[in-house]
C-alpha cells in the first residue's frame, strides 16, 4: 500500500486479518531492518515476496556488476525477513540500446551470477514476466514461456511470479501455467481498465476490468500453487489516493465477487 | 496521412515519388470509389492494402452476421482499387465480456466466414497481431504466432501483416517471422517511444523511439517479402499536427537512416 509506511501496512493489514504482506525494498529500508523483523513476528505476518531485485541491463559492465551487488544485498534481505522469493523486474533496453537480444542476454546473465547467492540464502528467484508494453525500459521478459524458458537454462532456485495484468491477453497462458508448476512462486491480482490511461500506474481493482481471474486464479491452483494471491494495485490517480483502510476493505470484498 | 484527404494523399504521396498507398474505408468513403480508382491510375499508385476489415466480436450472433457482411463490402472495395490485401483488426473483448477464448473463437469463425468471398474475389486476408495493451479493446490476436496459427487453420488467401510497433517486444519474432514465409503480406513501420503516454495514438517516427527497424526488416526480407514498407505512425499530438509535407520528408529521411 503505498499510502503506508511498512510499519503502518503491517499493523493495517493485520487489522483486516490480512496474513500476508509483500514488502518493497524502500519501505523496508525506511523502517529499517530490524525493527521490520520485529513487527512481522510480531503480527505473525508472512511475507510473500521481496520487491524488487532484477534490473540487470545497463550500458557497462561496471553498472551491470553493481546491479549484481544489489541484488545479492536484496537477497540478504530477503532471507532476513523470511520472504517467500525475491521478485524480480529485469530490466528493459539499457541507455539509447535498441538491441533487446543483448538486453535478454544480460538478463540472463544476471540471473546466473546471482543464483549462487541466492541458493545459498535460500530464497527463491521469482522472474515476473511483465507486460509487453514495458519492454522497453522496465523488463524485457515479457511473456510467461519466456520466463520459464530461463527458469529452464537456469535450473533449481528460479521460478516465475504470474501477476495476472501482465498475463491475461497471452494465447499460451494457459499451456505455460501449466508447464510451470510448481515453479510458480506468487500470484498477484489486479485488473485490466478499459480505457488505460497509463503504461504503468493506471490499474484497475479486481472487477473493475476485463481480466477473467477466477479462469486464471484456477489454472494456477491446478498447477498446484498454494501461496498467497496477492493484490498489487498500481494506481496514482485512483487507489493510492484513497484512505488504505478504504482500500483494503473494497479489495476484500473485491476478492469475495471477483477472484 | 490523417491530415489529408485520399485525394489530397494520392497526390502528395505522387509529388514525393511514394509509388504505394493503404488505404482508411473512411476516407476511400469520402472520396467515392469510382474517383479514387481514377486517382489510383492517373498517379500510378499502388494499394499497398485496404484498412480496416475485421471486429469480429459482438454480444450477439445478429450483430457478428452484420459484421461479416460489412467484411464482404470491405473485401469488395479492395478487389475495386486492386488492394494487395484487405487489413484484419479483429476485434476485441466484446461488451462486458471477459471471455477472450470467445471472443478470438468470434474471430475464428469470422475469417472463415468471409474467407470463400476473399477467395471468390481474390483479395488476400492479412491478419494483423496487434500489441497485446490493445487486446481488450481492438484486436485478441496479439502475437504473430497466434495469427499463424490461425492461418495454419484456415489455408490459403490468409496471411499476416506484421508491424513493426506491435511485435518488436517479441522473443519468438524471429522464429515466427522465419515461419511465415510468402505468407507476410504487409510490413508496418514506426518506432516504440520511451515514453509512450497513450496506448494507440503515441506512435514515434522512425528513429525516435527503441525498436531495432533494419533487423526486422532483414527477417522480413529474408522470409522472402518484396511488398512495400509503410510507414503507419498513429501520432495524434505531434505527427498528425504537423504539414503533411514536412512529415512525408521527416518519413523519407528517416527511412534512408533508420530502416
Amino acid at each position: 500500500m503505498e499510502q503506508w509506511s511498512l510499519r503502518a501496512a503491517i499493523e493495517g493489514y493485520a487489522a483486516h486479518q490480512i496474513k500476508g504482506i509483500s514488502i518493497w525494498r524502500d519501505k523496508l529500508a525506511d523502517c529499517g531492518l530490524k525493527d521490520a523483523i520485529t513487527l512481522l513476528k510480531e503480527y505473525d505476518m508472512s511475507v510473500t515476496g521481496l520487491c524488487r531485485g532484477g534490473m540487470f541491463t545497463a550500458t557497462t559492465q561496471q553498472r551491470r556488476d553493481l546491479a549484481i551487488d544489489e541484488n545479492k544485498r536484496a537477497l540478504d534481505e530477503a532471507a532476513a525477513i523470511n520472504a517467500n522469493c525475491l521478485i524480480m523486474v529485469c530490466g528493459g533496453l539499457p541507455g539509447e540500446s535498441k538491441n533487446i537480444k543483448e538486453a535478454r542476454r544480460q538478463i540472463e546473465d544476471g540471473l546466473a551470477s546471482i543464483l549462487p547467492h541466492a541458493r545459498s540464502v535460500g530464497v527463491p528467484i521469482a522472474i515476473e514476466p511483465l507486460h509487453p508494453m514495458t519492454a522497453a525500459d522496465r523488463a524485457c521478459i515479457n511473456t510467461l514461456e519466456h520466463a520459464l524458458d530461463l527458469c529452464d537454462i537456469l535450473g533449481e532456485g528460479v521460478g516465475v511470479a504470474v501477476d495476472v495484468y501482465h498475463v491475461w491477453w497471452d494465447p499460451k497462458l494457459e499451456s505455460q501455467i501449466s508447464r510451470a508448476g510448481d515453479r510458480i512462486l506468487g500470484f498477484h491480482l489486479s485488473d485490466w481498465l478499459v480505457p488505460t490511461n497509463d503504461l504503468v500506474w493506471d490499474r484497475g481493482m479486481m472487477g473493475d476490468g476485463v481480466i477473467d481471474i477466477p479462469q486464471i486464479r484456477n489454472w494456477v491452483e491446478a498447477s498446484g500453487y498454494r501461496g498467497f494471491n496477492e493484490v498489487e494495485i498500481f494506481s496514482k490517480q485512483n487507489w493510492w489516493k484513497q484512505d488504505p483502510n478504504v482500500v483494503i476493505e473494497t479489495c476484500i470484498e473485491r476478492y469475495d465477487k471477483f477472484v
